[in-house]
């Protein structure tokens, strides 16, 4: 079986098929131990090992082609090693195709400096309790926003449960610094982010079991000096693939600018993700510069509200159909589009649902979104194999 | 197209294609607008036009074949009119296959004695201000626990309703009444229910499109006197089904009596529905006295709240996944059961996701207990076909 023995000697590689001659935005192809990503692509995020509200036959059934799974809440509960037990997530949670998981790192500190995170904690907006008790060299020391019980994440320990969860695409540790850090903070922070990175690798190669591919991650924020030695940092080091972590500023405009900016000094020929960003917008801009996966809670989470992401000749982004002009609308939310709550449902239908408290809203909602999400991916993938 | 001119002709019948020789038991088939429904059969409850927290493709693919929909609610949100406007629930909510609508006096009556209802009226076990306010000869007068507005329902309202929510077998409007009612109410009750059936059956006949088929209700309650009275009223009208309804007593010993006495008073050869009865010790006994579908909540509730249906050989009725003993069992919940769940998930995993406060823990368990209730209800068919 000579198929099977060239998949097992290297089951990753990163191919680019297609490049856009005008910008850096470009197709390609992950090949993984699930199956191949084809790049630009959009990972959906079952941050404690679902994605709210729906089966995965459904997500998969809609068009996603991976997922993405929290390490922070997966440590807390259920603990790596039931997972581990189950021959890891993907049998786990029942998702056969690829799959990535963080390190930990941006829920803990998210958390901890009481800052953005909302949703992406697993726990709404409500006002937490700061559990992020210590920074060190050695790693993170905080609760567990479960039970208070102590935990501490290092490099070490991160790369450890993130092989017992057995994702595809695993991540390195890093700090993930809040928008309002200062200059000294984040240079402070992304050198010893370096130093984790390095331990992270160090303890992946040691323990690698050829079943999954590590992605460094540059840090620096806004600052370009600092974007440019870390992009050098982990262009340097030998990491499958790279994520772009940090502030982005504080506008939409400023992201845009910082993202175009850091294409300049990360490793040209290496899958790279964007972390945590999902605008139609703001993936347009990561893939003209030269950005292949985006992941966000925000699509999944507008439907469990109501909303539903729509065309720009629908809606400004989103409609909310909770609106009671949707009341006596016979129309699918988008006539064109192949999900499963387009081709059943109408808007009508919908907003009785949410109306009703009626939670099958927010399942038919998400499968829309996923493939709408799914569907811009898809249209930006042929629109650069036509340039 | 001699077949579709014969459906046209007559859309509704019953046959009863095996007997079991030593009681009551029966296969039948229930020929429908929208298929056939072979009996014995379990009707799952689409309350407020979905079952909560699941996909209708997904209930069909667990093995579901006929549901219901509560009158009641679907009049008070989104109205009957929108829904006619769609062609009807069936294609409102997506469900393609039979479909049973009931008057909406149980709700009303029940919330209005404030007696035995808890999930069944969609609020779950709040405790609710009384909202029946006066029963007449004409109907019932209610007030909307959605906004508190006033409305009446009477025979001729509660059919007008049902045939423009278009389902295919539909009930009359009468007057559950609560088990702790006396003898002279219920005899009262009773002669008022058989004038209200008597008026439901006068305005579906002005008003037959042909689409659908009306069940009279038995009540009468505990007394043997007026079961039959009341059986002999329904079998004596033009009724194409019948529902046992009313008090069934306060054991579920008693309710085993009273199904056994009703069924000597009930016209034989009609299908039977037995109203809001699920266990399945209930179902068998129901079925050993000729009854043909059933109905309940129980399955789809205990789902939400973390309880798998299983054989006697794995739990009592049911296990709760919730159960700390559950956190490292790798077992499907029933190895021998084909439903999504159990082909793809753990009891670990299921223990996971409500630890989690996933709802998607409750929308896998609804899928199993949705196949093994339609498992049981196979079983019982096929039993009777060997007899």
């Amino acid at each position: 079986m000579p198929r099977l023995e060239a998949i097992l000697a290297s089951p990753f590689r990163f191919e680019v098929t297609h490049r856009d001659p005008h910008s850096k935005a470009r197709c390609g192809r992950i090949h993984t131990p699930h199956g191949v990503i084809e790049t630009p692509n959009f990972i959906f995020c079952a941050t404690k090992g679902a994605i709210k509200g729906v089966a995965m036959e459904q997500v998969m059934a809609n068009g996603a082609e991976i997922i993405l799974s929290n390490t922070y809440h997966m440590l807390l509960q259920p603990g790596p090693d039931v997972v581990a037990a189950h021959g890891g997530l993907h049998k786990f949670l029942g998702w056969d195709g690829p799959m990535l998981t963080d390190s930990g790192g941006f829920q803990i500190f998210s958390l901890g400096h009481g800052g953005v995170a909302n949703e992406i904690k697993g726990r709404g907006r409500a006002n937490l309790p700061k559990t992020l008790l210590k920074i060190t060299e050695e790693g993170a020391l905080f609760r567990s926003y479960i039970d208070g019980s102590l935990h501490t994440l290092t490099p070490e320990s991160s790369i450890e449960a993130q092989q017992k969860l057995g994702a595809d695409l695993i991540l390195v540790l890093d700090e993930c610094t809040p928008f309002h850090s200062d200059r000294a903070y984040t240079a402070k922070s992304m050198r010893r982010s370096h130093r984790w990175e390095q331990r992270s690798l160090d303890y992946f190669r040691a323990h690698d079991d050829g079943r999954q591919a590590l992605y460094g991650i540059v840090q620096g924020g806004i600052y370009e000096d600092l974007r440019k030695e870390s992009g050098q940092f982990v262009a340097g080091n030998d990491f499958f693939g790279q994520a772009i972590g940090g502030s982005l500023g504080g506008t939409r405009e400023q992201m845009h600018d910082i993202v175009e900016m850091v294409s300049r000094y990360i490793h040209p020929e290496r899958p790279t993700h964007l972390l945590g960003i999902g605008g139609v917008a703001d993936i347009e801009n990561g893939v003209r510069n030269g950005i292949d996966t985006f992941d966000c809670v925000h699509p999944t989470r507008l439907a469990r509200h109501g909303c539903a992401l729509v065309p720009n000749d629908i809606g400004d982004e989103h409609i909310n159909l909770k609106n009671t002009r949707f009341k006596n609308d016979l129309a699918p939310i988008d006539s064109r589009c192949n999900c499963y709550c387009c081709r059943n449902f109408s808007r009508a239908y919908i907003h009785h649902l949410f109306k009703a408290k009626e939670t099958t809203g927010g399942l038919l909602l998400t499968l829309h979104n996923i493939a709408f999400m799914s569907q811009v991916v898809r249209n930006i993938r042929e629109q650069i194999k036509k340039t």
